[in-house]
């Protein structure tokens, strides 16, 4: 018989089906026996007051995670998950199962602390409430790109090795390439830029490296960035309108194709407003002194607590969870910042902040090579390559990254980044 | 004026349009001038006999790659590139260049050597042909995804930095994580197998990275590898039949909406038949001995003669580009490939040769624990953390990976894999 999934039972209501996937768990309840098959998709129980249907599990001594084959009669069953179950079911071992899994995976959540969840994330991720946050991660790059597909943009893929840091600083790592240094790039940056100059809008989805020597509840050192680049703006404003579009996107890619995930995470979609409000760093700072008597000028950049209240007076003000933060001073921002031409201390730059956190960054960039001469923190040596782009001509462009992983956090409300990572890297962590 | 793209020009016939991009050309035949604009995504010339129409750029002596704003009446021209031309011309320019780019992007190929191409990739790329290449490239990605998600397939982005190597063998890059040697994963088999366990179906786009100390024109040393994997397999001709599927829609995907590229690029799309047709192993020794008179039994692989010879072969009895040879013996086999039951010394593998060069490995996979720690070569140590998918229920599964730039080459009859991929890194090239 061929296999169906559990997804495609209620397709064959009456019917006699087989299904394959795991044993999820066996319950008794009265005499009666229930098995519960986890496919790639879902779940599904079948019903026994048979003991010798349970047999084959017996035999072995078989327990949960046990890959099995479940044959039986789709019928309707108001109580039942799903409003469905098996009937006169007849169970085969695929591959047999004796130990316990390390974290029980038939429980609504696991009961483990976050170290041994991850330690053991190769099962851990199987247990439907956290294979949830990764099909969601999957709807999230999915919707990204078409947003994108659909506005001309071309996706690209760029070397992750490269000659020199990219964003500056120490938080680089270090590899060996023939005997020569080399590193793993920090941002697709530089090549999303230089590729403005081939296809005019690109976008990469990939992973970048970020070598900080702390344990932060919202960083790891790998993570995936959605990258956007694209030319002929206006300025920053043309990118914020952009980030609005793909934000949108990205929601309602979720809201069409990911609802059992979103119901089982019990996660809210934010609304995208038609324009985002935006906020420029100087009155933000000005906001925080009237509102919360705090005085925060002069600081270069917000505080996580800055943006919680600049979140919370969003929600107010708008009744939004999305703020734009405009202008942040240059001194803070990467040297391919462009300034604002009014007020060249500030920058034609953006944070979007969401719920109260921030979530992208972006902005336009220096477009003329002179202007990358004259950017103080730039060595040429190193960036000549690059700066070719720059040399022979490129437009107005700016663009923006979003860390996959963070989006996720965010949108479900969890408390560490880890948790939306597959398998995470951290100071102390390299495996699994 | 609202900017339009070059693609959109002709829907424009009779206005007055406004188009952006960098001056590819400027032309003068019998006193009258052409410039050519080339945007993201195509090209378009304007044409006037007022030389006061190019002062613009004679003012600042400024040559080809000079971005610039063109606005001119949309006029039917059966003669013009693209049946259309621009007149009345106002130029404009944004962004001023003087210098000539180091290799010249506005003839039909670039007249450099490839490694002047290559030092120059950052500008080169720009060239109209070389840039087909890159959005077939997209294209490919595209199809690829397409093909997988219709299938139930969910995409995974699984970490880059791990604590030992994959594959096996010394050809794997170290890196220092925060004074601990770690590597740069030479493919995601691993984690692709391990997520069988949560999804049953996934697949994965990345970079992945093989510290291969030679040159040849068929590998570089960070390469985009497209992977599959998937569970409930029946063996490896299970896998195969997917690799099908995927063909088929990626050069379907090529064919609907890459045609301009294609036809740029003189590449005809080869059509993969409804059954590939297949050969094993020692048959195709069988073969080539009968054929050629070359006894290559014995030998635990295929040259690139014999895949030539074997193309050809498929040519001639099959008339088709494509053939599998499945059954590759054990001893050349990474470890976590399941054997033949019926001729343990072979394997259930295959590789798809396509216009008689390898371009997809794949097959099926051991998935019991107690196979992986009976694998010879296996050190249980540092893949302890991986073995615990396969201690708790695996199922019988299989997969392939098939190299982007390898594709790209092979489809376009290219000489070299650098010529396919956007910024390459061999032993000398780490820049751009």
């Amino acid at each position: 018989m061929k296999r169906i999934l559990t997804t495609e039972a209620g397709a064959h209501l009456g019917q006699r089906v087989r299904l394959t996937g795991w044993l999820h768990t066996v319950r008794r309840m009265g005499g009666v026996n229930f098995i519960v098959l986890r496919d790639g998709w879902g779940m599904i129980q079948a019903v026994t007051e048979t003991e010798a249907d349970l047999a084959p599990l017996r035999v072995g001594g078989l327990g949960p995670e046990t890959v099995i084959a479940l044959e039986g009669l789709v019928v309707a069953a108001a109580q039942a998950p799903g409003g469905l179950e098996l009937h006169e079911p007849r169970l085969e071992v695929i591959t047999p199962v004796v130990e316990a899994p390390p974290v029980q995976l038939n429980k609504r959540e696991i009961k483990a602390g976050l170290a041994t969840l991850l330690d053991h994330a190769v099962v851990a991720n199987r247990q439907p409430r956290r294979r949830a946050i990764f099909r969601l991660a999957a709807g999230v790059m999915s919707g990204f790109r078409v947003t994108l597909n659909e506005r001309g943009f071309t996706e690209i893929q760029t070397p992750k090795i490269v000659a020199s840091a990219t964003e500056g600083g120490a938080n680089v790592f270090q590899l060996d390439y023939f005997g020569r240094p080399a590193f793993l790039a920090q941002s697709p940056q530089f090549y999303k830029q230089i590729m403005v100059g081939v296809f005019e809008r690109v976008f990469e989805v990939g992973p970048v490296f970020r070598a900080e020597p702390h344990d932060t509840t919202r960083h790891t050192n790998e993570y995936v960035s959605l990258d956007v680049e694209f030319g002929f703006i206006e300025d920053h404003f043309t990118v914020m309108a952009m980030v609005r579009e793909v934000m949108a996107g990205i929601f309602s890619t979720l809201a069409e194709g990911y609802t059992t995930e979103l119901e089982l995470l019990k996660a809210s979609l934010p609304t995208v407003p038609a324009e985002i409000p935006h906020i420029h760093f100087s009155e933000a700072q000005d906001l925080i002194l009237q509102r919360h008597g705090v005085d925060v000028k002069g600081e270069p950049d917000l505080s996580p607590q800055d943006e919680r209240w600049l979140g919370e007076w969003a929600q107010v003000e708008f009744n939004n969870d999305f703020l734009f933060v405009t202008g942040y001073p240059m001194v803070k921002r990467p040297f391919y910042t462009h300034p604002d031409p009014e007020r060249p201390d500030y920058s034609n730059s953006f944070d979007l902040l969401f719920r109260g956190i921030e979530l992208i960054t972006g902005g336009q960039r220096l477009h003329r090579y002179e202007a990358y001469l004259a950017a103080a923190q730039l060595p040429v040596e190193p960036f000549e390559t690059y700066l070719e782009a720059f040399r022979y001509g490129m437009p107005p462009h700016g663009g923006f990254a979003i860390g996959l992983e963070r989006l996720l956090m965010q949108l479900l409300g969890l408390p560490n980044l880890r948790l939306t990572t597959l398998f995470p890297r951290d100071l102390s962590r390299l495996a699994p």
